[in-house]
């Protein structure tokens, strides 16, 4: 049985700042159509940024969609021709301040891949270097820095919510479980 | 600074099966007017269902967004006027034809706040009753059962790349680990 689902027709909807939406008519395997409403995202980054004495630095921002102010990972959309480590830089640093020279890439995953093409890519930062940070004139960030273990307990409190964060939490997590058991 | 952004204009510009699309104009704290793209998603649920063995039950399917078969917990959307907790029964049903009666709500999180209202709520589902998978009429789907220890290895190798799947089966094993240690 093939899985797949062959495309026989494209309605492009929107093409918008962050995001297009197209609706695909597909062809399922038992040759009957169905519809699929596809958001495109160019990609993005996410970094687990973590300092010296083993804290997390997360921003805290107002995220319209869902009306409420989050805690995340520092995170930013790929720009046009530029490469994912060179964005998890920029991201880190525009975001936070922090600089540093020893970044990582650790895995790539779909945020929703129900209804969106959206690939975050997700990377280590270690050994931080202070300088400023300097969001985009539309972004309002605050920098907050957690402890993994305080930062676990949010996540079981329901006070840590966005799912790229939760995933670098338990992968920081992790790494130090592994370490500490190595 | 409060940290809220007004809404002064919406349009709505889609109304689909699965997702809406709006665009607001924002009013941000410095007065400036932005434009924020909200992709509107009822919400849904996703289970980590484990067998007696231990193993986490995950399917198999083909993701048009993504044109990849990824492997993920079961999941799926919560329909109208369906609680979350009947939602996560009924399709774990479907999706795998597991029954149970021991399901507890774990956490709840949003897979993509800056572009969606999308939240996902996430159960642990024990005590397994194997009985006859149902999908819908569009859905091709295939049963996997791994070791936890596999998955995440799938996860580190880039196999496993569906966030809420990454965020179970993290979960399933902190679960373990913390188990181990006490």
């Amino acid at each position: 049985m093939t899985m797949e689902e062959k495309t026989m027709k494209t309605e492009r909807v929107y093409e918008g700042k962050i995001i297009n939406l197209r609706v695909d008519t597909v062809e399922l395997p038992d040759k009957k159509y169905s519809k699929r409403e596809i958001v495109e995202h160019s990609g993005a980054v996410g970094i687990i940024a973590l300092t010296d004495s083993g804290n997390i630095v997360l921003v805290k921002q107002f995220r319209k969609p869902v009306e409420d102010s989050l805690l995340e990972i520092p995170a930013g959309k790929i720009e046009k021709d530029e490469e994912a480590d060179a964005c998890a830089l920029r991201e880190l640093e525009e975001e936070t301040g922090y600089r540093t020279s020893n970044m990582q890439k650790l895995i790539s995953f779909y945020t929703t891949p129900g209804f969106s093409n959206e690939v975050i890519h997700l990377y280590l930062a270690l050994d931080l270097d202070k300088g400023i940070a300097t969001p985009d004139e539309d972004e309002y960030i605050e920098v907050v820095e957690l402890s993994i273990q305080d930062a676990l307990e949010m996540i079981e409190l329901g006070e840590i919510k966005d799912a790229k964060t939760i995933i670098g939490i338990l992968t920081a997590n992790q790494r130090f479980l592994k370490k500490a058991n190595s």
